[in-house]
């Protein structure tokens, strides 16, 4: 019995089910928790920063849409990779913790990301109200339109997925282990329309507010604005290729056989 | 000695170490293969007609400078999105092959690649110069610079790695073996830049051609400009499912075991 037990708590984490690390992967591990802490965060920060010291700080109100648009950046921003980042990243990287205190993990932060998605939606629809812009003309509005329908999706399959069906543990682990890998390359895919909706509407933004000429001469703004750009691009090359690494493979192994 | 020869020659192909596919298996191989076609054929073919019929086609001469810039969307498509597109997923699907030729052609659609992004980014080069606008001013061209990096240490790496050094099999399988997850990983980082660098190349060049409000009235050309977006999209949601999907993890095993 105590065996049994005892056997049972250790499944309860990927790590049992694989080797020990060696001095390498501890480095590598060390490297991507620092890296990706700082990039994440600093990708947020950095847009605070611009619309602060560059586009007068944030609003809600009738006569300041202006102000009022900025919430969409900063919120995009911090919805679609901030948190879905820590999200992805420590789904992959907690190895040793239990199952569930992962999955609970990756649930809260993207249910951090969930309000700043849709305050960020409603943000800029207001404003494009307020302004009298057409809604949903550019590439821009498009690719974030499929990147929230996925993401919307994907939070509420994997919720009542990997979550509500541990109600009946046994009866859904064929079901649940099936749909492990659908989930991780679908949420994946969210990420990456994330990252690309984030780096079309920089563009967007950077042309609209300093105006094509001014943009050419890379001032003090655009450097910022292509340096949140980059950011992105970093924090989206440090996912994928966590994500995507040497280690995937064994995780993928460890989850098809526990999917809880 | 027979028994070992079979043997040899089975291990030579991706299938001999899995299981025969199923029905259901075979019908999503079927339709990943039609699809895959249509969008990446299509997304070139829907380029070159924006160019010609909305933006008077091609030229390359000193007093055609917008008609040399031209060149740069449609050869930029098709190396980074096309060609490279072609590869990965050739290299992902014909697993019954007999693997040196599957990285021949992975090794050839990158060879046709190659020459595109160059003359693509020579050509923008050029009218920039003749235009006298700075290069490497915007986000899009310093996430382009990136893509264009990773592309030719990529093909570089792996042209040495994965055939030169066939010439010594044993002696290098191990250190072959160990660089497929690497090459793998910043082989689908390098397609995401590349498409993240044509999604903000088709913004930036909707509001510039069309002027902000004109492209706010989502005219044809607007219409088609995002659609050949939204087919780059498409084109990464496939490329990104069918490379991480659930076959993925009975690859990754066998390239460990024979990476030749």
């Amino acid at each position: 019995m105590a065996r049994g037990k005892t056997q049972n708590q250790r499944s309860r984490s990927y790590e049992s089910d694989d080797h020990e690390r060696g001095a390498c992967e501890w480095c590598e591990y060390a490297l991507v928790i620092t890296l990706a802490t700082i990039l994440l965060i600093g990708v947020s920060a950095l847009t605070v920063f611009w619309v602060f010291y560059y586009r007068e700080g944030y609003a809600w109100a009738d006569d300041l849409p202006d102000k009022q648009f900025n919430l969409h950046p900063t919120l995009m921003v911090a919805g679609f990779i901030t948190f879905s980042g820590f999200s992805v990243l420590l789904y992959r990287i907690c190895r040793c913790f239990r199952r569930i205190y992962v999955k609970l993990l990756h649930a809260i932060f993207h249910a951090l990301a969930f309000p700043c998605i849709v305050i960020g939606f409603l943000a800029v629809l207001d404003y494009h109200n307020k302004k009298g812009i057409n809604n949903f003309y550019s590439l821009h509005s498009w690719i974030g339109f499929v990147a929230m329908g996925l993401f919307g999706i994907q939070y509420a399959v994997g919720f009542f997925s990997f979550l509500l069906l541990l109600i009946c543990n046994k009866g859904t682990a064929g079901f649940r282990a099936s749909l492990v890998p659908v989930h991780a390359a679908f949420g994946i895919l969210t990420f990456v329309l994330g990252v690309c909706a984030c780096l079309t509407g920089l563009t967007e933004k950077a042309i609209f507010s300093l105006g094509s000429e001014v943009y050419a001469t890379l001032n003090n703004e655009a450097i910022v604005i292509n340096a949140i750009g980059m950011s992105v691009v970093a924090v989206a090359i440090l996912v994928l290729y966590t994500v995507r690494g040497t280690g995937g493979y064994r995780l993928r192994k460890v989850a098809a056989q526990h999917p809880s």
